[in-house]
């Protein structure tokens, strides 16, 4: 396996440019940082096309690693230390980062049960409350999160890293609500959307038919179009000072409690 | 009011090494950024020494501002911007940063309503996770936030923004495990721990009784204390591919189960 060794090198510098949006959306490519993450990706059907090893693996990874080059059908560097911590993420020993083709998954490609239980974001700004809600739909095995005019594409490498990876999994898919709200209603799912406000409280909702929970942003909340007649209103109580919970935090509750209804 | 130019002065000198633990150890002193933070430290008890507000106060910001000058007994003085933006925490126009004693909280300071709803964490590292939990408890409005051995102290300025500052709330409280062992006993306070395997499900555990959720640290969880017979164990179900859920968000899923058997 060759060795990269310069900051000059064209590879290394197009992975460079992987870090900003800009440059993930000229190439179409994004950066994942981890083993753990690779690994995931890979099995989540994406296709790496370049692995960066670093030249100084540690000895417990060097299988781990050694699995994850001889699987990928993309090619193979070891990336002087130097290199790779630039390269990398902020992940602790982090030993391979990849760089794989943008997944371009919708609507039509999620596996919906009977019945459903997705889950729909809408303009979240931060990578990291994007991460913690792919965390928590994983966790709790929901069919689907449906992103929905996010500033933070599901791709970005901090919502991938808080995301422990889960952000690249088949369920997570990209939307926009012209296309949402006539999809949900075919599939007769019931949208509750999650308000700050004296809404049913969320745990007398009954969630055991199909639906789909419906997040807002951190700053804007939801736009107008989950105000309609189709979408129920449920809320979050509240008796503390500060304004509202971390809509990542809403997240798990609301998650935790469809589970809970449905009996796990 | 006073202006503060130079970076070479001594307040300004001083309150930049409350970044640092050290600093804000040697100086048994705290920074609290930010008009909100100001104002719920001051209604929590906390005693302001010095304030430093901006010197290009927003407009619409000026009443409240003037307000915090008027209400504390410490001394205020305006910044000059840059240096105000070195003193800031991140936050986005805070307008106001203060100085204030370390508050000392112990377990004697905590108001237990009956049944007791507290909450323990143990070794939490990451001041962002630290707040998430402080958050959470003010909005389910349990009585107390019980820290142990943290590696992160409450008032870490991130932990502070990250809580909106409701981690200077009298209910947050320090305190060892050999003396909170005997003391939640003496209280008649059962202990439910968290552990990520297959204990009693959450959701099955009476939650109506007076309890503490015991809460482990991000990467060793649980101390051995913690296992004795004394303490129940319960576990959020999971059937994901990441390990783990953020320690903040399984503290969100038991904290508003706990409300919800306690009926709001």
């Amino acid at each position: 396996m060759i060795e990269i060794v310069s900051s000059a090198n064209p590879k290394f510098k197009l992975a460079m440019k992987l870090h900003e949006r800009r440059g993930r959306q000229q190439q179409q490519k994004i950066l994942i940082d981890g083993i753990r993450e690779v690994r995931y990706a890979m099995q989540s059907g994406i296709e790496i096309e370049t692995l960066f090893v670093s030249n100084s693996v540690l000895a417990e990874q060097i299988e781990h690693v050694t699995e994850l080059v001889n699987s990928t059908a993309g090619s193979a560097f070891y990336l002087a230390q130097d290199l790779f911590d630039r390269l990398s993420y902020g992940q602790r020993n982090s030993q391979v980062i990849a760089i794989a083709k943008t997944p371009k998954r919708s609507l039509d490609h999620l596996q919906i049960n009977s019945p459903a239980f997705l889950v729909v974001v809408e303009g979240i700004e931060k990578p990291g409350n994007l991460g913690a809600i792919a965390r928590t739909v994983d966790a709790v095995g929901a069919d689907g999160m449906i992103l929905v005019d996010c500033v933070t594409e599901a791709f970005n490498p901090n919502a991938i890293r808080a995301s422990m990876g889960t952000v690249l999994s088949r369920r997570v898919v990209a939307s926009s609500s012209d296309r949402l709200m006539p999809w949900l209603k075919t599939n007769h799912i019931t949208s509750y959307a999650a308000w700050v406000d004296d809404s049913q409280s969320y745990h007398q909702a009954d969630f055991r038919e199909s639906i789909a929970i419906v997040l807002g942003s951190e700053a804007k909340g939801l736009s107008r179009q989950w105000t309609g007649e189709s979408v129920k209103k449920i809320s979050l109580p509240m008796r503390g000072t500060a304004d509202s919970l971390n809509v990542s935090t809403t997240a798990a509750v609301l998650l935790y409690e469809v589970w809970r209804q449905r009996q796990f």
